[in-house]
């Protein structure tokens, strides 16, 4: 991308601290030369994560290695005033890791330690700097995994799925990183620590595990994550439904999930979406079909038998022209290696893309699909679709060229009104890619002031003194008010409130 | 019961206002007679709720019957800082629901409608009030049921089951409560509407819906709840294994969850309560069993049918002596009618029976039920074990007589020595039934003083000033300190704050 966003605005963002006694504060607590950088080559890596076109120095990155470091550096920030923004592997797709630009990056790359595995009890207690896949690459030779994965699961840390309450191709079955979370060891802002969440089936309490997954590095800072792992299926089998219109493949996902089989995964592709992949990796995809649909069932081997039966009987009543199930574990490979492939292939078509990330209930996929197409006609922009249909979550891939003035800000309006769209449809402004600082104004479509109010109550609750990864996720009503955004939803007039700002 | 607590101590819980200028405001916002009760006798029905032991009156009884005159009620006793204790049915088994001695009830009875019911969204939205079991009758034409089935599901009401994060038999393979809750209309303790949660896979924002569930009344009243249905399953099998010690019962649960098989319940009740069940309702238990274990699969009928032959082939490896599978739909309910009447069953032998409700790892099954035996010897009490084997919740039932001087206190003692016990070995010291008042002092055990301050901090951004339902849940560190319980607890040393106290 070659256009940049200006990512921060003023209100309630000013931090004022001496700022050369605050370094010198932190490099000696952090004695090492390598745990403390400030200079602008070695910042350079940080400015960003995986959405590049928001881009920011920090003013320096300490990188702990102990708890006791970590919680060093955080109660020194909180002594200062300065913002800290957690960062794990930076591949956050909504600018979540994105530095303030007076604040500095805390990293938990060192973090990345498996600390214990317990195939009786099946969990895994891991450091926030652990990537995803490494804990099921641990698990294997127990014959278990770790359900969550994220296309970026080569990469991605736990602590910042935790963060990003991040999802993937297999969440229908076995949901989110809530659903895959224990319990968590956190450092608040002031550096103290506490233990969350519970290896039981419930914890007493308030459910601050609930509230932490999810919560975008803004109430604390994750140390250590006590993860479930699940038996790796005993086996699988793959089908590909090819569909003469993604209408069509959007009532069968709807009715799939309605005759009560829930499919490990179950993907959609659109006809742009199809031959891209299929130019690029060679699937074997019908180049042909306006939508595919791919999906996992996985079980004893009598069970799966039986529902790929029934699977494929209901993709054919609801107007599949072809269901094919894969013959081996290499074709199960191919049909997925089109699906993960679909973004780089995407990538190939086009001199830019810009990955949207909405939720719809199922019902609405036909719906939506309609108003995308609208709209992206509207804009006279290409718009390409890949989602996890079975659990409703869009990724619409809007195609630019950042080189032609004024494109990019017309993908964003459009990224908006899809956002916007979504939310009308019943849905959310986010799957699994978090709000971060990207869809900060879309929340002022989501959500009625008095319930932007209670999310900063619990931030104050959390993080009093605001230093934590300020300015993202929530936006301050002032912000909703200025982008116009504050007019009537739900049926209820704005807040009163408002008129304070 | 015969004995009764003092349920309520002085500590932060004072609360002063102008009783009769608050009731003759309070009569004006609700002008039916029949919507403000202050007479003894009219209070009296109020005065405890399940856990029968508690009992204290409150001041009044309000009942509205629309959400304005819920706000109204609301804002009034904001405006007077009169405590407010939310009430459903008045199910709850910890006295989540006893009123406060200075404050009002607030009946949600009358909030009794379900408003919608859409079966292609597989969803409900109902009023607090509407009973658990009504859910899923009116659900039933369309195929469907609301899964979360709590032993008192006939009579309590969903508001309370949120409040609770209500369990029961499905919830191993169907979850908690809050798996099934979507979404909620929510308020304020200052009588503002709020609406949390999303019908759509994820919601943006901090995770307020997990945050309400389990809140125990304490964060704000819920008016109106979405929750999810699920298709009744198509085939069903019931099986029962019989075991010739409760250890050999509690390592079949966890090898059968180890080895990937999720059944829809999975129940284990010891020697003792075999014998009470099968005198009261003749359900077909072997009454020379150290334990059974019932099990119930669920599915499509080939899968449900191979599930039958691993389950029986693993709980014969684990050293069941008999394993059963109910020949008909009849000796199915029969299996099941056992373990459903067996509290009542418990009831017939002794005159007062005390229930518990704590969580442990599965693995740790034996190990806690050895503990629980030994514990029964030293106080001389008789313990008798019922609970959901299969996601670690036990009820062992404490037999006593409130006649004889000083035996409640026994129980209650031994009671709280089994919750250590819990906690100890990594569990909880609440499954389903909340903690209420009766467990507050065990919260002290289960959390360190940091953990506790941040549960406060949460309170506080939701409800400054302290009104809803005060005192219950989460122990001031005060009271932890004068309980003395407040000892070195995962390694730490206790809090410096707590010097303040």
């Amino acid at each position: 991308m070659t256009d940049t966003r200006a990512p921060y605005r003023g209100e309630d963002l000013r931090f004022d601290y001496d700022r050369d006694a605050f370094l010198r504060r932190l490099q000696r607590l952090l004695p090492r030369a390598d745990q403390v950088i400030d200079d602008p080559e070695g910042l350079r890596p940080y400015e960003c994560d995986g959405l590049a076109a928001y881009r920011q120095l920090p003013v320096a990155v300490a990188i702990p290695e102990t708890i006791e470091q970590a919680q060093a550096v955080l109660a020194l920030c909180h002594e200062y005033r300065v913002p800290v923004t957690a960062r794990g592997a930076g591949t956050s797709l909504s600018a979540g890791a994105l530095p303030h630009p007076q604040g500095i990056v805390l990293s938990l790359a060192r973090f990345n330690r498996i600390l214990e595995l317990d195939p009786l009890r099946r969990t895994a207690r891991v450091q926030p700097g652990v990537r995803n896949l490494a804990v099921s690459e641990a698990a294997r030779p127990h014959g278990l995994y770790y359900a969550p994965d994220p296309s970026s699961q080569i990469a991605c840390s736990i602590g910042g799925n935790v963060a990003e309450n991040a999802g993937g191709v297999h969440c229908l079955k076995y949901g989110l990183t809530v659903h895959n979370v224990l319990a968590a060891t956190v450092l608040t802002p002031e550096g103290e620590r506490i233990d969350i969440g519970s290896s039981a089936l419930d914890a007493p309490g308030y459910d601050l595990m609930a509230l932490y997954t999810g919560s975008e590095g803004m109430l604390g800072v994750i140390v250590e994550a006590t993860v479930r792992l699940l038996p790796e299926p005993v086996h699988k089998e793959v089908l590909l439904a090819a569909f003469p219109s993604v209408e069509a493949g959007g009532h069968a996902v709807a009715g799939v999930i309605g005759a009560g089989i829930i499919p490990a995964g179950l993907e959609m592709m659109d006809g742009p979406a199809i031959r891209a992949a299929e130019d690029f990796v060679h699937a074997g995809y019908p180049t042909d079909a306006a939508a595919i649909l791919i999906a996992e069932l996985d079980g004893a081997p009598d069970e799966v038998t039986e529902e790929v039966t029934r699977l494929s009987d209901l993709l054919r009543q609801h107007g599949a022209s072809e269901v094919r199930v894969a013959a081996d574990a290499a074709e199960q490979a191919r049909f997925w290696a089109g699906r993960k492939a679909a973004f780089p292939a995407v990538g190939r078509i086009s001199p830019d893309y810009y990955c949207m990330d909405g939720t719809i209930p199922r019902h609405q996929l036909a719906n939506v699909l309609t108003g995308i197409d609208r709209l992206s006609r509207e804009y006279g922009l290409r718009v390409v679709n890949v989602f996890h249909a079975g659990d409703g979550n869009l990724h619409p891939l809007v195609l630019y060229d950042g080189n032609v003035p004024g494109e990019f800000e017309r993908t964003e309006e459009l990224g908006r009104r899809i956002l916007e769209l979504c939310v009308d449809a019943g849905g959310t402004v986010t799957g699994e890619h978090g709000v971060g600082l990207e869809k900060i104004d879309a929340m002022c479509h989501q959500f009625r002031p008095a319930e932007l109010e209670q999310f900063h109550a619990v931030k104050a609750a959390f993080d009093e003194a605001g230093c934590l990864n300020p300015g993202k996720a929530v936006p301050t009503l002032h912000r909703c008010a200025e982008f116009g955004a504050l007019h009537v939803h739900h049926g209820q007039l704005p807040h009163p409130e408002l008129e304070r700002f």
